[in-house]
C-alpha cells in the first residue's frame, strides 16, 4: 500500500512529519510513501529514503489560509498534490497535520465523496476512562466538518461510524448512540428527534437511543452520532476540561509546600498514566469519513510518534477494507437509502 | 424579603431542603420563607419555625413526571403552589431542587416572562480554573431551557447574562462571548453568524466575539452566550470530564501500591481543593433568567449546604435589584429591541 503525505502541514513540519514517516516506514514493511513538499527542506531531515518517494511541491497551504480558496488557488501545494495523488490512484490514503479546513476541502473536492454519502463527517476516537467497562474507546462524528448538519447527514454518520468501529476498532456489532440533551426518545430539537426515529427504525444498526455528553467517557456507546456544531463544542470542552484539571493539580501541588511536592513525586506514575489516558493522539488522527479514500488529519502540534501512530491507523483502515466494505453496503442498500432520503425530503 | 421554597423537590427532600432553609434562615436575618409541602413530613425535620411559614401542599411533582403536564394537572403540588405564591406577590423568589422541566414550566407559565424577553434561558455559573487570570467564574446561558433556540433568543441571552454578571457576580462591564466552533467572526452555522453580527453591533454590550468551549474554564468571557442544545451538551461534557478525571486519579492510586497510596495521602489537601474548585454547587443553582422573579433550581442530589448557598445567591439577586434593573433596561430600550426583532424577521 502507498500513503500520500503532506510533509509541510503542521507546526513542526517538515521535521517531525519526515521523522514520523521514517518511524512508520521502519514499523510497517508493507507501506510505501509519497512525501510531498519543498524537497530541499525535506532532504535535510530524511535519513534514509527506502520506500519514501519525495515529490517536489512549490507551495505550502498555511494554517491561516482561507481553506477553500487555498485549495483552489494553491494547485502546487504539498497538500493539494498529495490529495491529487490519491485521486489519480497513485496512493491509497492521505495524511496531513496542516490546516484542518483545507484538509476537509481537499478530501471533499479533490478525492471526492463516496456515492451514497451526501456530506463526509469528521470522526475522532476518544478514550473510555471508566473502569466499570471493558470498552476502551469510542468514535464520535461529526466533530466539525459541517457547521450546518441536516437530518440526512446525521443518519449517514451512523453508517460511517458503524463501519469505522467494526473495521478499525474491531467492534463486531457496535452500539450506536445519538448525542442529545436527554436520554428519552422525545428529547432534543426537531432534527434530533427525526434522526432518533430514523436510527431506531434501521434494522441494520444496533441503535441504543440517545446518549448525554456527561456519559461519553464512561462508554455510553461505541459510535456517538452528533451534528458537527455540537460535536465540535463537546470535543473541545472535553479537551479543555481535561487540560484544566491537569493544570489545576499541577498549580495546587506547586503552591502546596514540601509534603505536597513529595506526594506528587510519589504519584508521578499515576499522573503519567492519566495524561496518557487522556492523550487521544495515541488513538491516531481524525478521519474524514465518507470520501473515497482514507483522509486523516492530526493536530497542528503533532510530533513524530503521533505521525507514526496515525500511519498505523491508516494501515488498519486499508488492511480492514474499510472503504470497500462501506461502498458495498451503500451500493447494496441504495434503494433503502434513497427511500430514507425521500422520507426526509417529504418532511415525514 | 420572602422566598417560596418547594420543600418536596429533590432526591433528599424534604429533609435536606428543610435543613438547608434553616441554615439560610440563621445566616440571613432579613429573609423569610414560605415552605410548601406535605406538612407532617416537613415538621419531622423542622427544628425551629422562626421566619419559616410552612404551607400544606397535597401533591408532589415527581422527577419522572412529564413536566408541562405535571405543572398543569398537579395544581396542589408544592412546586406549583410555591410558584403561584411568587406570581401573587406573596413571595419574591422561587427555589426548588425538583424536576427541572417542571421548574422551567412553572417559571414560564406561572410566574411568567418579563416583557421584552421571548424565551427565558437557564443560566449556570461555572468556575475559571486558570491561574493566569483574576477571573473567578463565568455565567453561561442557555444551558438547556430550550432545545430549539432562535437568533433572537440568543441575542436576548446576552442581555440577560450581562445583568446577571453585573448584579450577581459584581462584574462592572462584563465581557460577553458567543460560544462557536472557532473564534473568527464568520464561524458557525447561519444562526450563530447572525447572532455574532447582532451582538457586535450592539453598543451597550462589551462583545468580545466568538469563544470556543476549549477556553471556557480559562476565563474566555464573563458571559458565554449559547443555544440551549449546545450549551446543555457543553455543560454536561465539562461535568462528565471533570468527574472522569477524578475517578481516573482515584482508580490509579488505589491500584498503585504503597508509594502511590502514601503520595495520595500527602496530596489529600490538593485533591480536596480541586474537587471544591470543580464543584459548582458552591456557586449556587441554575437561574431561569427572563422571568418576572428569581427562579432558581439545583441538582436533584442537593443537600442542605447547597440549599443554603443557593438561598444566598437568591438574596444577592434580590438585594442587587437584578430583575428591576433588567426591566428598566428592556423598557428603556423597547424601540431598539423591537427594531432588532424586525431585522431578524426580515432575514437581514
Amino acid at each position: 500500500m502507498k500513503i500520500a503525505v503532506d510533509a509541510m502541514g503542521g507546526d513542526y513540519a517538515p521535521k517531525e512529519i519526515v521523522e514520523g514517516v521514517e518511524l512508520a516506514r521502519d514499523a510497517y514493511p508493507d507501506i510505501e510513501f509519497l512525501l510531498f513538499g519543498l524537497t530541499d527542506q525535506i532532504q535535510k531531515y530524511l535519513k534514509n529514503d527506502t520506500r519514501i518517494d519525495v515529490k517536489q511541491a512549490d507551495e505550502v497551504i498555511e494554517m491561516g489560509d482561507e481553506p477553500v480558496k487555498a485549495v483552489r488557488s494553491k494547485k502546487h501545494s504539498s497538500m493539494v498534490l498529495a490529495a491529487t495523488a490519491v485521486k489519480e490512484g497513485q496512493a491509497d490514503a492521505f495524511f496531513s497535520a496542516g490546516n484542518t479546513g483545507a484538509i476537509l476541502a481537499s478530501g471533499l473536492f479533490i478525492i471526492g465523496r463516496i456515492k451514497g454519502i451526501d456530506r463526509p463527517g469528521l470522526a475522532t476516537t476518544l478514550p473510555v476512562v471508566s473502569t466499570d467497562t471493558d470498552q476502551k474507546n469510542f468514535v464520535m462524528l461529526d466533530v466539525g466538518a459541517n457547521a450546518d448538519t441536516k437530518v440526512l447527514n446525521m443518519y449517514q454518520y451512523a453508517l460511517l461510524g458503524k463501519y469505522y468501529a467494526a473495521n478499525v476498532m474491531n467492534v463486531a456489532n457496535p452500539k450506536i448512540g445519538l448525542l442529545n440533551n436527554g436520554t428519552e426518545a422525545d428529547k432534543g430539537d426537531m432534527d434530533h428527534r427525526k434522526v432518533h426515529d430514523l436510527l431506531a427504525a434501521d434494522q441494520d444498526l444496533q441503535f441504543i437511543g440517545n446518549v448525554e455528553s456527561r456519559e461519553l467517557l464512561n462508554g455510553a456507546a461505541d459510535v456517538v452520532v452528533t451534528d458537527g456544531f455540537t460535536g465540535n463544542a463537546v470535543l473541545k470542552s472535553i479537551e479543555g476540561t481535561a487540560l484544566s484539571m491537569l493544570h489545576l493539580i499541577k498549580g495546587s501541588i506547586l503552591s502546596g509546600g514540601m509534603t505536597s511536592k513529595l506526594g506528587a513525586a510519589m504519584l508521578k506514575g499515576t499522573f503519567g498514566e492519566i495524561a496518557k489516558s487522556m492523550d487521544y493522539s495515541q488513538y491516531g488522527g481524525a478521519v474524514l469519513m465518507g470520501v473515497k479514500a482514507p483522509v486523516v488529519k492530526t493536530h497542528g502540534s503533532t510530533k513524530a510518534p503521533t505521525v507514526k501512530n496515525t500511519i498505523g491507523q491508516i494501515k488498519q483502515m486499508i488492511d480492514s477494507k474499510l472503504i470497500p466494505d462501506l461502498n458495498d453496503y451503500l451500493t447494496g442498500h441504495a434503494d433503502q437509502l434513497q427511500e430514507i432520503k425521500e422520507t426526509i425530503k417529504n418532511g415525514k
